[in-house]
């Protein structure tokens, strides 16, 4: 994001900001909740209502948790440099036992329904198999102690950018999954504005809202967590190196 | 985006991103003409052909164009101050334009099917009002000559911020008219991995890779527009007010 050349938000705000975004995330669980509940005939781990632990748990874990691992950042920026990192470190794990816990290849089989033909389904893949590879470099360079910190600040901005970018792709996946799941189950009703539908819809829009507000927290420069002291120097260290073309070139 | 403490890529790297991202602009649109034509009929502006107009001017105008519009302020830094604004501020106007021009709504009407009740549209409609929202407070803000400095100063952010969000949830509701329009005309055939499914796929993915190379290059710290010395020297005035409780409090 463009930086500003005026600071408008206060600090105090983030928490203001951050409470929208888990009213949000915990409004749409619930929706979804209730979606299943109330007009898929609830969930359960065997039978054909299998499919529907699908869409609760992929909310839950792919959008509401990785959206709170990111706010992590924000929310304890106020604490020592090496607590931030777990966070977005436990959430993906969560995330992917979540993913693995639902059974919905199973239920494809069982039904003998054929598996990953749709967009939202190629689109689930892709996120899923690139959030495993953020998570697995994530881990590499910020956990593993053998990563230099030169490296380390290199590959950040990556893992960032990423970062952002995997929650929005899991949000837009989440959105293809209601509208497939809607032109699957109600597709004859679905254009008389049957409570179902708008139900949907609702859940679709505040999907937005949640990733949006997200968004609007961890790209605000006011509430960025200040760099360190090393990473100042590191940083300047580093400029005056690449700028000249050599250390010797400006003597 | 978090900032880096490291510099890692040079300014010239934003010409082979950006080719990149027209490259992935120009196959996208390519694609759905190919869709249209091949798969759909072609487009006409009667007939029943009219409705495959709607997809084609939308990937044109609200994902290529918009997307330029905002790359536009990175590959013209270079010139002067008043210039880039243009860009973003002709690009709605030309999406604009191109929305107006579809006939969906008329199509719709021909052939008696309801408006406005899927999750695509409800996202559509709310993505282009926004946007005209976005392109009113632009023109008031950095076009209108009454607004001050301070105000541009202090609005800037927003604008930034929802320009990004309009791209992502203009993609994301390419992908959902992607997804209606498939289960619409191939549902039965979608699972055999028909080659229009195959061709729609792809194209929904390779919307997501022109959205994330431009929201890349977008949020690269090295490829911003550096700050005008009046910027400079207003942010440290705001801050010099803002961080004491008055001008006097420090006395």
């Amino acid at each position: 994001m463009e930086g500003s050349p005026t600071r408008s938000l206060s600090p105090a705000w983030l928490s203001y900001y951050v409470a929208i975004s888990q009213i949000l995330g915990l409004t749409v669980i619930t929706m979804a909740g209730v979606w299943m509940g109330q007009y898929r005939g609830g969930i359960a781990w065997t039978s054909s209502l299998q499919f529907n632990v699908h869409p609760l748990c992929m909310i839950i874990g792919m959008v509401f948790l990785q959206g709170d691992g990111k706010l992590g950042w924000r929310c304890f920026q106020a604490g020592s440099d090496q607590s931030p990192p777990c966070l977005p470190g436990l959430t993906p794990l969560l995330a992917w036992c979540v993913k693995w816990l639902i059974a919905v290849f199973e239920y494809h089989r069982k039904q003998g329904y054929p598996d990953m033909y749709s967009l939202h389904s190629w689109c689930g893949i892709a996120a899923f198999s690139l959030y495993f590879v953020q998570w697995l470099l994530g881990f590499c360079f910020f956990l593993f102690p053998g990563a230099s910190f030169l490296l380390r600040s290199k590959y950040k901005p990556q893992h960032i950018f990423f970062g952002a970018f995997l929650l929005i792709l899991s949000i837009t996946t989440a959105l293809l999954g209601i509208m497939e799941l809607l032109l699957f189950s109600i597709k004859d009703k679905y254009s008389s504005f049957v409570p179902e539908g708008i139900l949907a819809n609702t859940l679709g829009l505040l999907l937005i809202a949640f990733g949006a507000v997200t968004g609007y927290i961890l790209t605000r420069d006011e509430w960025r967590r200040p760099p360190l002291a090393e990473e100042m120097a590191l940083s300047m260290d580093f400029k005056t190196l690449t700028e000249g073309e050599s250390p010797s070139s400006s003597q």
